[in-house]
């Protein structure tokens, strides 16, 4: 644990309200953006800034645990594409974001920074992808189920 | 190799030029925004558009692969951060783009695709982001001796 770092905090303080998976290196919540249904971030459990910095075994983990996600969102909501980022330029602790992307928006051939960067300015924009199609407790009890299935097959 | 696909008919005519590595499953080449030093994107050599489509071993392997290339990106060029994004939304065949971002950039804290919107409405700017701090040879070059080091090291 880094004192500084927010997603740290944010670990020890984690809401149950939006925890999707509780995995062995890392959490699976639900992120903010519902536009992109079943948009998930997997907070590593380890305060690392970069994948280079995990132990070969403990990144390999990390990475069968983000396709564990994966899956689950691809089984549930059927997307048109997954989208897969690890950035942490403003918040240098590995999390990945998993975006689904639809047919119908219409900026689906663009990275959903984008129309992210436009909500900031626009609270129409802002509230419209927030927004997803269920409540997002039901968005997470789908995940859920899901994952248990895929936990249940490879146990 | 699909016969409608951009990547797949790119990866069956590359230029040498640009081509940093060639993986067991993948092609690492130099990517055009060179703003980013280092800015590579590998390629799978099989056309799948998901990565829960590749076998378990595959995806591992791939994921090994992504792994190499960062690790001497970094080591070459001592990036602030990297940052890891398989988007595919334009171009549904796996292909990772690998950005290195540097504490000199302005828009450090944000995603690079807001630049690159931008660069496209604005000539001047596009010609700075596809610039980098030597030229793309001497730039692959470098690349090409720490894989050769890394691999070394592994065998």
């Amino acid at each position: 644990m880094d004192a500084d770092c927010v997603l740290c905090k944010k670990l020890s303080t984690m809401s149950e309200i939006d925890v999707v998976w509780r995995f062995p290196h890392g959490i699976a919540v639900l992120g903010p953006w519902q536009y992109y249904h079943g948009y998930c971030m997997l907070i590593a459990n380890s305060h690392a800034t970069e994948l280079s910095q995990l132990p070969d075994a403990a990144r390999r983990a990390h990475f069968d645990e983000m396709c564990m996600l994966a899956h689950a969102i691809e089984k549930c909501f059927r997307p048109h594409k997954l989208n897969y980022e690890l950035l942490g330029n403003q918040v240098p602790h590995l999390h990945w974001h998993l975006f689904p992307r639809y047919m119908e928006d219409p900026d689906r051939l663009q990275p959903v920074w984008l129309a992210l960067d436009r909500a900031e300015r626009d609270p129409e924009l802002k509230r419209r992808l927030e927004t997803g199609p269920t409540e997002r407790a039901v968005t997470v009890a789908a995940l859920q189920n899901q994952l248990k299935n895929i936990n249940a097959v490879r146990a």
